[in-house]
C-alpha cells in the first residue's frame, strides 16, 4: 500500500472529524489511518474513505511507525505526547497553541509564508484560527501597504469550542423554545441568544489568550516584529464560521482600488463586497467553504492610512484542518 | 386630571411598546395617553396602566393639545410628522435620525449634555442606540482623559429592527430545528445562526449610515469636532442588547485604576469587570435593566494612550425609550 501512514489525534473531535474529511476529498495518499482519542472514545469507529476505523487509545506508543501524525487534542495533550512522536519520527502538525511560539517550531499559512516550513525539525505548528483567518485578508493588504497595527473584534463560531460546545448551543436553542434554560456545561454562562466577550482563559493584562496569539502569531507569521494587534475576541452564536471585523493602519498611503485588487488575487481568498446588492461574507456563506471571504473594504476614518474590512472563514477548515493538511501536502 | 397630554408615534412597535412601559414604571405624570400608528396597527389596543386605550392612526391633527410626543416611527414618518406637532405646540422627543445632526436641534443624552436641552425649540433627538450604549462608557473615560479617536465593532441584537425582526429571529430558529429555512423578509439574509455586517444602508464611502452615525452623533453630544469613530456596524442573532466592542486612544495618558474609578461612578452605568470569576457584560444579564454595562477595561496593547473595553446596554431602554423619557422627564 502506498502512501502515508498517518494518526490523527483528536479523531473524533469537531476538528479530527474535519481532518479526515479534508484529507478525503484532497486525495491525501494515505496508506494507513490510526484515528487516536481518550480513553472515552474507545470503542467508537470513525468513518473514512468508507471504511470504518475503529479509534485506539492515546498511548506512549501510538505513534510508531506513523509518518505524518496531526494532533489536534488541546495544548495539554500536545505538551505531552508531540514529543513522544516526534521521537518515534512522526512528522506532527499540531493544532494546539503549545510550541507556536517555540523560535525552532514552524508557524505556517501555506498562502502565506510557505518557506518556513524548510528547516523544520519535525514539528509545524499551525496557527490560532482567528489569526489565520484575519491573516488570509491582513497579509495581501500587507504585501501593497505595508501593515503596522490592527484593531479587530472576532465574532467566533462554537465549532471553535469543540463538537460539545455545538450540541450546547443547538440545546439551548431548543429549549429556548420552550422557556426553559439548561445550565450551561461548556461555557460558563448561555450562549444561544447571548455573546460572551471570553475566548480562551484571561491573562494579568485583561486580554485574555486569544486575543494575545492573534498579535504574536500574526507577528511571527508575518515576520514583522513591531506588528501590533489589540483584538477583542467573542464568541457568538453562530454553529462553524468566524468572522472578524479589522481596522488596519499601515506604513504607505492606500488605495482601495489597490486593496480591491491585491484581495481579488489573493489565493485561498475570495472577494465578496458589493454592499449594495446586499453582498458580504457572512458565517453561513463561509460554511464548508475552504476560501475565506472579505468584503466591506473601505478606507478607515479614523487611521490616516488605514482600511477596515470584515473577513470571514470557517474555522473548522482555513481555521483548523484545510490549513493542518495543506501543511502536510509541503512536506 | 394632572399632568401632560402624551402621544406616542409608533405605540405597538418595540420602542412605543417599551416607551409605555417606561413611562408607568417611571411614574412619569401622565394626564391623557394618545398611542399612534399607522393604519395597519388601527383596530388594536395598546395597555397603559392598567386601561386598554385603542390605536389612532396617525393625521395631520393627531397632535392637537398634546404636550409631549414621542416619535418612533423611523425617519420617514418623522420628517412629515415632526413639523406638523412642532406646529401643533407640542414638544417632540425624536427618536428617529431624521434632524438629529440639525444644528438648532439638542442631540441630548441627559447622564452627559443636559444642559443642550436648554434652549430648544420644541424638538429635541433621542440619540442612535449604538452611539448612547458607546458613550455612557466612553464619556466618563473622556472626561479623564480626553478622546481622540475609536474603533468600535458593534453586536446588534435584532430588536433593533422592531417587533417583526424579534419574530423573524424567533421563526428562523424553531424551522432551523426541523432543518427548514423560511425565507427572510425583515433582513436581506437569514440572522438565525449568522451574521449581517449591515446596519442601516450603505454610503458611498463604504460604511453604513448607522457607522457614520457614531462619529457623527458622538462628536455632537459630546462637543467634540474633530472626535473620529471607526465603526463596524453587525447585526447578530440576539434579541435586545446591543453590545460593542471599544479601543478608544486618549490626548492624555491613561491609568487603569483611574479609568476604571470614572466607570464605576458614572451615572447610568455598572463596571461588570472581573473576568477571572467570569464577570463581563452580556446580552442576557443588561436585557430590562436601565443601566448599561462595561468590563473587560484593559489598556490597549495598540495606542500609545488607550483603553480597550466591552459595553452593553438593552438597546430599546437607554439605547431608545428610556433615553427618551429622560429627555421629557428634564423638561
Amino acid at each position: 500500500m502506498q502512501g502515508y501512514h498517518i494518526a490523527v489525534v483528536g479523531a473524533t473531535g469537531a476538528v479530527g472529524q474535519e481532518l479526515l474529511r479534508v484529507l478525503e476529498r484532497r486525495n491525501f495518499s494515505v496508506a494507513s489511518l490510526r484515528p487516536i482519542a481518550s480513553l472515552r472514545s474507545v470503542g467508537k469507529s470513525v468513518r473514512f474513505q468508507d471504511e470504518s476505523v475503529p479509534v485506539q487509545e492515546l498511548k506512549e506508543h501510538s505513534f510508531d511507525k506513523i509518518d505524518v501524525a496531526f494532533f489536534s487534542a488541546g495544548s495539554e495533550i500536545s505538551r505531552k505526547y508531540v514529543p513522544i512522536a516526534c521521537q518515534a519520527d512522526a512528522i506532527v502538525i499540531d493544532n494546539s497553541s503549545a510550541f507556536r511560539m517555540e523560535a525552532h517550531v514552524p508557524l505556517v499559512i501555506p498562502e502565506i509564508n510557505v518557506d518556513d516550513v524548510r528547516g523544520h525539525r519535525g514539528l509545524i505548528a499551525n496557527p490560532n484560527c482567528t489569526t489565520a483567518i484575519i491573516l488570509m485578508a491582513l497579509y495581501p493588504l500587507h504585501r501593497a501597504f505595508s501593515v503596522r497595527r490592527i484593531f479587530a473584534a472576532s465574532y467566533q463560531a462554537v465549532s471553535g469550542s469543540g463538537a460539545r460546545a455545538i450540541e450546547e448551543l443547538k440545546r439551548q436553542v431548543e429549549m429556548a423554545a420552550q422557556d426553559r434554560q439548561p445550565k450551561p456545561e461548556v461555557y460558563p454562562h448561555p450562549i444561544a441568544f447571548n455573546l460572551l466577550p471570553h475566548v480562551d482563559s484571561f491573562l494579568q493584562n485583561g486580554y485574555t489568550k486569544e486575543e494575545i496569539k492573534v498579535q504574536n502569531e500574526a507577528s511571527k507569521i508575518m515576520h514583522l516584529p513591531q506588528f501590533r494587534a489589540s483584538v477583542t475576541c467573542v464568541r457568538v452564536p453562530v454553529y462553524r464560521a468566524h468572522s472578524v471585523a479589522v481596522s488596519a493602519e499601515f506604513e504607505k498611503p492606500v488605495s482601495l482600488e489597490r486593496a480591491r485588487e491585491a484581495l481579488a488575487k489573493a489565493p485561498g481568498l475570495d472577494l465578496v463586497d458589493e454592499p449594495q446588492n446586499h453582498r458580504y461574507p457572512m458565517p453561513i456563506s463561509v460554511t464548508g467553504k475552504d476560501n475565506c471571504q472579505v468584503g466591506r473594504v473601505r478606507v478607515d476614518c479614523a487611521f490616516e492610512n488605514g482600511l477596515s474590512f470584515w473577513v470571514a472563514g470557517d474555522q473548522l477548515l482555513k481555521g483548523a484542518a484545510l490549513n493542518a493538511v495543506q501543511i502536510a501536502e509541503l512536506l
